[in-house]
């Protein structure tokens, strides 16, 4: 394990976070905000602890290996919620770290979960803050930083693995950082494209720049506590048509951008993502249309949740908790089933769930006729079996952290729908869940070990688990025989050169 | 598709049905009442269909094959559901139709599921034919009838296969009806033993046969409206202990049958059965030991409601129901894992649970060391990469099957805790849910249509889905070219030849 190049990347990183907090302090400094000087001094922390790590052992061997791409992503995801939720803690707006980590994980993570009852008391610069986390956290912390810093050598494939949704990442074009740099640049537009419509629509500018930051990363925190529903109908539907947007498979704007417009209503899972949300729209207008007064404000309001659900950015125009279960089921079900791989959204992702249906109709296929032979393609492509296997692992695990996530927080004595869309809402990114933590609910009545649960729950659920499994496995840490965990090794190395 | 072979078998099949309810009509005679007379006319209705289906056209090419074995099976299950509830339905004691098909293939699939809010007006006849159907669906119908009459030639293995719950089957002795009986004869004898001890424990008798067969085919249905809270706590711990045995691999049996005491101790799934239900039962005593004036009593009760629910039987002695939240979600998680591969009980059974987890362990590493090759061992046998696979399709497919159910009973408006067990306890063949479908209420609320999904998840669970699956599928009646189904077939077939 190549500690020193580890802590190299985590020191860049560091520095890398209290540079994207200084859009929050001008923030603070033009609305002549106190809370600012919370974000200041977080940066210089952040600055002078990340300088310490990159100055303290410059690494001889620069190679890093996918142990290493894994360790780096999944540790410095909780430092960024862990550094980044200071600026909460010391203004004394949540005076619970471990709430102010919550909700900073929620915003990195894009879960857009809150412990906040009422949101409008934070200053302009925290709620910029928090749904800056989103914008940053939607792409990718390591993506962005890989785009920019070539910190090293040609093994940035793995970082990007980790932190990419989705069960296989397509390299657009050959090239990692190359790939990086044309994501990016697909969101920034899309992003200021939103930004220029709700402006146009007279959102106040400031709402407007928050609400795309949490459509962008398909996160969800408002800065309002009645959420979107008070926003004009225009400007909900813009919201609606760009989170669905956000929730689909970047790659498919890649072939738009290239015009290849065939290709991409080839896209199986493109396809299928806007005919699930097509349907689950219309099953959901059908079922609560007798609320409304107009089918036309069932339409949008059933368009908003199922758009904001299913890209898992958990906006809400009105308390779906007050839907009949039919509807409340619909929601629930599009809570695991999630967006496009590729996509900023979270949740088992469309193109998973995809390749599972075709495994139990090929499996069916092969019980019948036990001496048949099928592959299972996607697009015309068979698909590896490398894959399935990385998706059959996948559920398993997810099912395992869901179990295990639902008994730790049930000694809280929450009833069972509370606790059920709680770790579904965490572990999907999604933000609120039905009953106690529905959306005029919040996750601030969990005990302080039920919030670490969550917490672990939602980066697990951002990094798709297995990196953050593999991050507490002994099998990360053993190389050859036992020495005896990191920290062990960093203590008691001999000479610099023993790292690689 | 050797239709000719189908319908001989299950002409055969009808008539041992009618055969199962001679018991029962005998326990009517005894207690003269009525409706023994629902239950004779039943019992000419199947013999006489039975006889016609097995006279009507003598198959000349007995040999069938997987696809054949596995329609029969689905297809039989069903018939014998639909047949046995008959009696319910002409004595009147259930006036609806679906209504009675529920309780008999909660009956059949040792489900213990009921729609009945007073069991206690039933007559002993149908109250005894109820319990009967446990311990006919326990060990299972083909197999049963399968150590008795040699109807096919060599293939019953695959209907044994379809009807034997967990991921493999092992062959005790290398023939499939020596098996087969070894396993009856095994079960006839602790079910004998339970008997014996009940009614030396002074259980009156008729409750005694009844509470043995439900027990023994952990199936759940009881014959007071107080489940089993009225007995002694004696009889009490007795049902408990007899529960764990009937969840247990009963290929740990033969080995002790055959004195091989220390190849017992190497069965891995056992050992870890006995951990989980020991691990289980500590940790809801420790939670609802406050509500009890002893320890022992909150022991005895915890121990009991974790038996019922890990083997799936369903028997209850308090309300659960009021239970702190995380005693419940450590029941509803048992309702998941299940008892051992090779006994009666249902779920999704502890060796798959096993290979899950050894699966997670082997992608951790491969990840950290992409060039390591490790393979999945059990009890130090490599797994096959056809089992892993059949568990991965297995979750798959019980995952949609389980969303799909939610979605259409939540028609009905019940709470989300309500259909999220009410799906849990018909799939997992165990019995009572929580809220509304908890021990002490019943199935009854739920509309039709609802009822006929939950009937088609009992029997699904029972048979593990994939058979249930192939029933429904297009692949299994399609051969070559389509040819518009079997009915389609039937109709227009040429000559007799044209079957196999």
């Amino acid at each position: 394990m190549n500690y020193a190049m580890i802590i190299y990347i985590v020191g860049w990183l560091l520095m890398v976070e209290a540079g994207l907090m200084a859009p929050s302090a001008i923030v603070g400094g033009i609305y002549r905000e106190g809370a600012a000087k919370a974000i200041l001094i977080t940066m210089v922390i952040a600055f002078a602890v990340g300088a310490f790590l990159v100055l303290i052992h410059k690494p001889k061997v620069k190679k890093i290996y996918a142990r290493e791409g894994i360790v780096i992503t999944a540790l410095i995801w909780f430092l960024y919620s862990m550094i980044g939720a200071i600026p909460f803690r010391i203004s004394g707006y949540i005076p619970n770290y471990a709430d102010a980590v919550f909700e900073t994980a929620s915003g990195f993570t894009t879960t857009g979960a809150s412990i906040l009852s009422n949101v409008e008391v934070l200053p302009h610069c925290l709620l910029f803050w928090r749904s800056f986390t989103h914008w940053v956290g939607g792409m990718g912390i390591l993506v962005f930083v890989m785009a920019i810093l070539p910190l090293a050598g040609g093994s940035n494939m793995y970082m990007m693995k980790a932190e990419s949704p989705g069960p296989s990442i397509k390299k657009i074009v050959p090239k990692v950082r190359q790939t990086a740099g044309i994501q990016y640049r697909i969101y920034i537009f899309i992003t200021l494209v939103e930004l220029v419509i709700l402006i146009a629509l007279r959102m106040p500018v400031f709402d407007a720049f928050c609400i795309t930051f949490g459509t962008a990363g398909t996160g969800g925190f408002a800065v309002l506590n009645s959420g979107c529903a008070s926003y004009t109908i225009p400007q909900q539907v813009v919201i609606t048509v760009f989170m669905i947007l956000f929730g689909t498979n970047f790659s498919a704007y890649f072939l738009i951008v290239r015009r290849k417009f065939r290709e991409v209503f080839r896209m199986s899972e493109v396809i299928t993502y806007y005919c699930i949300i097509a349907a689950a729209i219309l099953m959901i207008t059908l079922n609560i249309r007798g609320m409304y007064p107009e089918l036309g404000l069932a339409l949008k309001d059933a368009a908003f949740q199922v758009g904001s659900i299913i890209t898992t950015t958990g906006y809400s125009t009105t308390d779906f908790d007050l839907w009949p279960s039919f509807s409340k089921t619909v929601l629930v079900l599009l809570m695991f089933c999630g967006a496009c791989a590729g996509s900023t959204g979270g949740g088992i992702k469309v193109s998973r769930i995809q390749v599972m249906i075709k495994t139990i109709t090929k499996e069916l296929d092969s019980v019948v006729h036990p001496n048949s032979v099928r592959k299972i393609k996607t697009d015309g492509k068979q698909v590896e079996h490398s894959v399935i296997r990385s998706i059959n692992v996948f559920i398993m695990a997810y099912l395992f952290l869901y179990a295990l996530s639902m008994l730790i927080i049930s000694f809280d004595n929450f009833d069972f729908e509370t606790n059920f869309t709680a770790v579904a809402a965490t572990i999907n990114n999604i933000g609120p869940g039905l009953g106690g933590v529905g959306p005029t609910q919040n996750f601030g009545k969990y005990s302080t070990f039920s919030t670490c649960v969550l917490i672990f729950d939602m980066i697990a659920g951002r990094l798709e688990i297995i990196p953050v499994l593999a991050l507490f496995s002994i099998h990360t840490w053993k190389e050859g025989e036992f020495t005896g965990g990191p920290l062990f090794r960093f203590l008691h190395r001999k000479d610099s050169g023993d790292y690689s």
